[in-house]
């Protein structure tokens, strides 16, 4: 090429199912200049990322989707090529959103310079970077690992799984990763030094998932779903913690099927979407602690008023059994007891 | 009668799906003598609650199931009827946990004294008993309701569900109930005051109670799942809370059947039966507050050797599109960046 233009990615076509190449549409353009108070970015990675599928599709997510016709969204480093900012020079090496394209300006929001003399820069864009920190802080701040725990992260060589594990063992947890085919699983081990790993393309993989968490498992991870999560679940401990981050089995699935004959995938992806939380819990958990408080303040609210209640009162213990189906199906109504004498 | 004996019902045969009569068995006995530091108990009432269901079948729960033969469990108030225990004297009214029979000894561990003056001992069993700790510490515990906010709670004239819903009141929420039926829904309006009501038996419950949560649902207290849970999720805000305290939809479910086509139900039961959180999160709800510790930690790790990466590199823009597909399959090996330019 005599002159350098650039080239851009933008969305051709809602990718139904798996993507395909015909999703996408390389465009060129004339590089563009920048004006006052704008840099000209010249990218030299691009990082590629699975949140992106979301933004791709139609799909009510965290994030707008974006347009056909518009660049795919997504993170790189970039060179300053020119500057007409006060803040950046030409040259900088900067973190930037500015996509799967080989020019763009900008006017400096959103930037952060970066020192390639204290780590390579593309790892800002991964260990470094939004799933280096995707892994922290959902660790930290939800799996809350305690030393002895045992904590599973599937996708354990990649760019969130592979720092989970990595900062469950710096906590003094047991890390299991999971991780499809030898290569990786080698890599897990003997790399990243995990406490264990499990090939989930292993026809026993359940079994073998087992065997690698003799103690239960006290974290997962969750950014995959799908077979893996079946395989998880009888496993969980009491009290265990499910930071989910993601749900890449079913990225490809046609969210207007959610309502179909599976659920749990819709359920899944509204807990990831919108930063819900489940938790269960039985009584007990807070009884002893509680009890007190909860009779002095119940039996306040009873005395000015506020809090009222129904009996559903049957007689007789013969009729217990009938009266227990009934409450089964909330033929009920009121708190059902039993009078079985005076 | 002309003499007083002892009934007691216990299982006769673990039910398959809905509970049938010929589950339990009646028996009669002589009433039993207290033996030094015993009393005996004369049952005045007994509360039938939805999670005896679970300690009738022999599904792995929070507790062991009982065996066939066994007098079913349940909370009781009784009168003590003959006293050999220091502490309980002939006429004490007590809470205890002698279950589905006339006479019970006890020595003592477990019951708790009720003053009849200051609520009617019948309601240790609700209001202010299980049913009545079990909305409150749920409620307060991990629902966290804050003033203005929408609290949705289904079973709503039950035991659990009208006092989830007066205490959310109490805190300044909004609460919307759910139950079968006119007389149920006008109680739970009129008489416990929650601000909204809706039908799950009318045809278009689903609409009926999007329009009853105009602002969306912040905190669901789940002790039903089923279709109520359908009509909630797509409802959910962003940061919602869900305590799972029940799920009475399912307890008939054959739990074996639990790896069937709806995955759901079965992850709800271990949600619940293991106190169980899931937390979905994007990253940026934690970037601001700790990027900066992250990027001094995870350096400093780096430095260490404790934290390691691997990168997929594909050479050229070109092949986002392809590389990206592959992601979403598993194809790459360490975080997957395209190196755009030099």
């Amino acid at each position: 090429m005599s002159e350098p233009r650039n080239l851009r990615v933008v969305l051709a076509s809602r990718p139904v199912g798996r993507p395909k190449t015909s999703d996408f549409r390389f465009e060129h353009a004339p590089i563009p200049e920048p004006g006052d108070g704008q840099v000209l970015l010249e990218t030299l990675t691009l990082s590629l990322d699975p949140y992106m599928r979301w933004r791709i599709s139609a799909a009510k997510s965290y994030a707008p989707p974006i347009d056909i016709g518009d660049v795919i969204v997504g993170g790189t480093v970039a060179r300053v090529k020119a500057s007409r900012h006060a803040h950046w020079r030409e040259g900088d090496i900067v973190l930037s959103e500015s996509g799967w394209q080989r020019y763009a300006l900008s006017d400096g929001s959103g930037l952060r310079r970066l020192d390639p003399a204290l780590a390579p820069p593309s790892t800002a864009l991964g260990v470094l970077g939004m799933p280096g920190i995707t892994a922290y802080t959902g660790l930290l701040n939800i799996g809350q690992p305690k030393p002895g725990e045992t904590v599973v992260v599937a996708a354990a060589s990649g760019a969130v799984g592979s720092v989970v594990g990595q900062i469950a063992r710096i906590k003094g947890a047991r890390a299991v990763g999971i991780a499809g085919g030898p290569e990786k699983c080698a890599f897990v081990k003997n790399e990243l030094g995990f406490d264990a790993v499990v090939d989930h393309q292993a026809p026993d993989f359940a079994e073998k998932l087992a065997q690698a968490c003799p103690d239960g498992i006290d974290v997962y991870f969750e950014n995959v779903s799908g077979q893996v999560w079946d395989a998880v679940v009888p496993l969980l401990n009491d009290f265990a913690r499910v930071p989910v981050c993601g749900l890449i089995a079913n990225y490809n699935d046609d969210p207007s099927a959610s309502s179909g004959p599976d659920r749990l995938p819709a359920t899944m992806r509204q807990i990831l979407a919108k930063s819900i939380t489940l938790r269960g819990f039985i009584v007990y958990e807070f009884m002893a602690a509680q009890q007190e408080e909860f009779l002095r303040q119940a039996g306040q609210w009873i005395q000015e008023g506020k809090l009222r209640w129904r009996e559903d009162v049957v007689d007789g213990l013969e009729q217990a059994p009938e009266a227990f189906i009934g409450l089964l199906e909330g033929r009920n109504f009121g708190k059902l007891v039993v009078r079985v004498a005076h």
